[in-house]
C-alpha cells in the first residue's frame, strides 16, 4: 500500500463529573487525513483547509506524533501528509488529539500495522504534549478505541472501553477563544473532601448508568461539582444556555474539553433537535457567532476511507 | 403471623477508593433478630449475647428504628425484640447497621410489607444516627438490598445495585477499639484536585470492573489515595497485613467502614485462606487479639429464617 486517507472522529472529554477520565468520540465533525509514502526522508505536510496551521513537521501535531512513531522504527524514508481539517482549533471538542491520532492510525496501516492501540496513543501524545504543554489522553484513546472509554491511568495507559446504549450528542462551539493553559490555571489545585465524594458518587453511578443502559441514572449523575462552577464562568450564556437545554429534555451536559464548546447528551435524535434550537437561541441573542453539531456516539475511532 | 425471625448480615462500607459511596453485604457474620407482636404498646428488648448494649429502646439502636417505622404508622400496638449480635460493635463491619436493618426488615414483613426498600432505610438511618451522629447508608443500604451497592445520593436515596463476579472476602478484626467520630474528625477537610481525580477514576475503574466480571480491572483499582493513608495510621500492622495480603494474592482490600477491621477481596476460597494466614501471622507477631472470617457476598440482604 502506497497511500491511506483516514477521517478521524471529534471527542468529547472531560464528560462531566468523568474529569480528565472519560471520553467520547463523535461521529461529527471529523478530520480528514491522507498520508502518503515517499522515497525521500522527512514529512511534508500539505493543507487543505484554512486554518493556517504550521506546515513545518516540528511544530505541527500531526508532524511531531508521526515524527515519533518514525523515531521509534529508525524508519528511513518520508511521508507526506495532506490535512484537511474540519474540526476548529480550539473549539474543545479534540481537534488536536484528532490530528495526532488520525496520522498515527495512518501511518501504522500503511507500515503494515507494527503497533497496538496503546502504543498508537503514546506517539500520539507527543503531539498533544505540542498542543497543550501536557501528557493527556482522554482525547486521544476515545479518538483511536471508539466509543465512550475510561483513562484510569494515563502513565500506564490503562484504557478502558466502556459500552453505552445509544445517544445523540449537541454541541455548540461558540466562536470565542479559551486558552487550554487559562482553563487549566484558574482549576482550584485543593478541592473540599465532601465535594470529592459527590464527584466520585456521580461518576460511579454514570459509569454504572452507562453500562446498565439506564438513561435515568445517567441523567442523575451528569453533574460536575468541581470543575464546571469554575470553568463555566469563561463562557457567556453557559448558565443560560444549559438550563434551556435541560429543560429542553436532554439528559445532561457541560464543558467540552476545556471549552468553550458545550456539549449535551439526549436520549432520542428529536430532543438532541429541540437542544440544538435552544443553544442557537441563547447564542443568537448574545450575539456571539456558533457552530452547532448534533451527532451520535462514533462506534469506531480512525477510520480509513476506502 | 405473629412473630418472625431474621438473620442480618454484617457488611463492608467505604471500599477502597468507594469512600462514603460503596457497601457491600456479607454472608458471614450475621445478627439474628426476633420480633414477636405484643397487644401492650412499647417495645421491649431482649439480649441474647454478651455484648451489653442497652435494653431501654430510647438508646438501643434496633429500638430507636422500629419507634420510627411504629411512628410513621401510628401504631398503637407493640414489640417484643430479641436480639442475639454476632457482628461484635465497633468492629467496622456494620455492626449498628445490621441491628437497625434487621429490625425494620422484620417488622415490616410482620405488618404486611408497608414499605419499600428505601422507606426502610430511612426508618433504620434514625439507628445510625444514634450510633454515629450521621445520616449515611452505606452499610444500611447493602444490609437491605444485598450484593454490592452504590449509594449515588444519599439525601434523595439513590441507591445502585451493581453486579459483581463471584469474590471471596477476608476479614480480620484486631481487638481494638477505634472511635468513628475520631476517624472522622482525622480526614482531611481538603485533598488535591491531583489526588481527587485519582480516586474517581479508581472508582470508576472498580464499578467498571466489577460490571464487567474483569478480576485484573478490580484489582488494579482497588486503590484508596485519600482516606486510607489517613486512617491506617489508627490500626497496628495495617501496612504490613496489607503487603502480605497483595503478595498472598488478594485483589485488593483496606479498612473497612472506619476500622479497626481490613477487608480483602480474593478471586478464589483458596487464595482468601492464604490471605487470612498471613493477617492471622501480623497479628500473632504484634500481639493483638482478633477474629478472622473468610466469607463471600450476601446476595440477599436481611432474610427470614424458617
Amino acid at each position: 500500500m502506497h497511500s491511506i486517507k483516514v477521517k478521524s472522529p471529534a471527542t468529547l472529554s472531560n464528560l462531566c463529573c468523568g474529569f480528565d477520565i472519560l471520553g467520547m468520540a463523535l461521529n461529527e465533525p471529523y478530520d480528514i487525513i491522507e498520508l502518503i509514502k515517499k522515497e525521500e526522508s522527512g514529512i511534508l505536510i500539505k493543507h487543505k483547509d484554512s486554518y493556517q496551521l504550521p506546515a513545518d513537521p516540528k511544530v505541527n501535531i500531526s508532524g511531531v506524533a508521526l515524527q515519533a512513531m518514525m523515531d521509534s522504527l529508525n524508519y528511513e524514508q518520508g511521508f507526506e501528509l495532506v490535512i484537511d481539517k474540519k474540526i476548529k482549533p480550539g473549539s474543545g471538542i479534540g481537534s488536536s488529539a484528532a490530528s495526532a491520532a488520525g496520522v498515527v492510525v495512518a501511518a501504522n496501516e500503511l507500515l503494515g500495522k507494527p503497533f497496538n492501540k496503546k502504543q498508537l496513543i503514546s506517539f500520539a501524545m507527543e503531539g498533544e504534549v505540542l498542543a497543550s504543554g501536557s501528557r493527556h489522553a482522554d482525547n486521544l484513546a476515545p479518538c483511536i478505541y471508539g466509543g465512550l472509554v475510561l483513562i484510569r491511568d494515563t502513565p500506564s495507559m490503562d484504557i478502558i472501553f466502556l459500552n453505552i446504549p445509544p445517544l445523540f450528542i449537541t454541541i455548540i462551539h461558540p466562536q470565542i477563544e479559551i486558552k487550554t493553559s487559562y482553563a487549566r490555571e484558574i482549576l482550584p489545585k485543593e478541592i473540599s473532601l465532601k465535594n470529592a465524594v459527590t464527584q466520585w458518587a456521580n461518576v460511579a453511578g454514570l459509569v454504572s448508568g452507562f453500562m446498565k443502559n439506564d438513561y435515568e441514572l445517567i441523567q442523575r449523575s451528569l453533574q460536575d461539582v468541581i470543575v464546571e462552577p469554575v470553568r463555566s464562568k469563561l463562557i457567556p450564556g453557559f448558565d443560560d444556555a444549559k438550563c434551556k437545554c435541560l429543560d429542553a429534555g436532554a439528559l445532561g451536559g457541560g464543558i467540552s474539553g476545556s471549552g468553550p464548546s458545550l456539549f449535551m447528551l439526549s436520549e432520542t435524535e428529536a430532543i438532541a433537535r429541540l437542544v440544538e434550537n435552544e443553544m442557537k437561541s441563547v447564542y443568537n441573542q448574545i450575539g456571539i457567532d456558533y457552530k452547532t453539531y448534533v451527532t451520535t456516539v462514533a462506534n469506531n475511532g480512525v477510520e480509513l476511507i476506502k
